[in-house]
């Protein structure tokens, strides 16, 4: 079946703080958020809500306090951080996250916080998610799906794209192996990571300095919506990995 | 400035053989394509067109016979395209395309093809997108961006997404860097692949058995409009690259 999917900014969040209600100031957001002309997005099931992992981690508090004249200050948290280093050039570090992550800096940003602050990822993004979804399960009386998304780089490809660190609502990787092409050849390896793609392109309509921590996708297939994390379902085990 | 994006799927487009009209078969699928009720997509201008690699290799006679009783038959090809063999184990040959792209198998496909088929890479789809683009402006009277997707995975993820290895009309990553932050702090790495974000989107809505190649994209940011290509603007050299 057809089906077109509208990617719907969602303006409107206040500058979020530790221990903020953030499913609170989402729902807020997304019932009352409205900007040049643009009507508040509202909040239905089937709806799938990506929220930037900034905002995430500083309502669960995950600031640390850094020298501010030191732009190297946060490279210790990079390490307390990682399970491994996977590659060091100069100054930058690809290591291997607690979670799994194969990212640069252990995903620790100091663009967006204050100058004396690095941001740690979320303890575990994929609570941070079922958190927000069963939230607004109970409190706007709408089942949706949630990601929480960061941007993260890739070993061959210049720029960046944002992908899914956690996840709660939805089947992350859409298993299609098993099932007929359209010339009814059976599909051998077409395992889609309809997550990754979700928070990329979510990623189009919130940029990166307008402030606009969450999006809406709305049209989604139901078959998309289940069960599954991201941590279980696509992180990628080591002894899986040709890279590492 | 907000803005809304619009992910539309195309459907109408025939089954496309060796020397077909591709521009021809999507303009006329953009401008009469209508199913389950949707009205035809149509095409204006600023309108992001994607399509599907498949498509593209077939219209430009990529196909090259192989035993269909042999699943490997096509591993001979794989060599034959690739620039070096990057990893391999077992069947799987992850290798370095003469394009410059990392991916597995040298992005040579057996399904939605007949048995007998393997079907490569466009030589250069880069300009096999340029040549889209030209066409629909010259024939449609629609000024567009055209991006050529293909399915790749990932080292460090489970899961598939579709990504650009080839654009025309667009800037295949926007450089944020120098610009200012929500708080006024400069960002220090952010440059955007909002052509594989964009690539990724279209598959959400394309699908991967239900024959749709052709997505557009609608409401994208006029600034994202400009010169560019995969291979010259994404494609990591590999003495930049840490992972080759």
């Amino acid at each position: 079946m057809l089906r077109r999917l509208e990617i719907l900014p969602v303006p409107g969040l206040p500058e979020v703080g530790p221990g903020d209600d953030l499913a609170g100031q989402i729902i807020t957001a997304c019932l009352e958020g409205a900007a040049d002309g643009f009507d508040p997005v509202g909040l239905a099931d089937e709806d799938v809500l990506v929220v930037s992992q900034k905002v995430v981690s500083k309502a669960e508090s995950r600031q640390v306090i850094v020298d501010p004249d030191d732009p190297l200050a946060h490279k210790p948290l990079v390490l307390q951080e990682s399970a491994r280093v996977v590659r060091r050039r100069g100054d930058l570090i690809i290591s291997e996250t607690k979670h799994g992550f194969v990212c640069a800096n252990a995903g620790i940003d100091r663009s967006n916080v204050a100058p004396d602050v690095a941001l740690l990822l979320p303890e575990d993004s994929d609570r941070s998610a079922r958190r927000l979804r069963d939230a607004i399960k109970h409190r706007a009386n709408a089942t949706v799906g949630v990601i929480v998304a960061d941007t993260f780089g890739r070993p061959w490809r210049r720029g960046l794209t944002d992908i899914a660190i956690g996840c709660a609502g939805l089947v992350p990787v859409l298993d299609l192996r098993g099932t007929d092409d359209a010339v009814g050849r059976e599909l051998h390896v077409t395992e889609v990571c309809i997550v990754d793609e979700l928070a990329g392109a979510a990623e189009l309509v919130r940029g990166k300095s307008d402030g606009i921590a969450v999006a809406v996708i709305r049209g989604v297939d139901p078959a998309w919506f289940g069960e599954g994390s991201v941590v279980g379902d696509i992180v990628r085990h080591p002894t899986e990995d040709l890279f590492r």
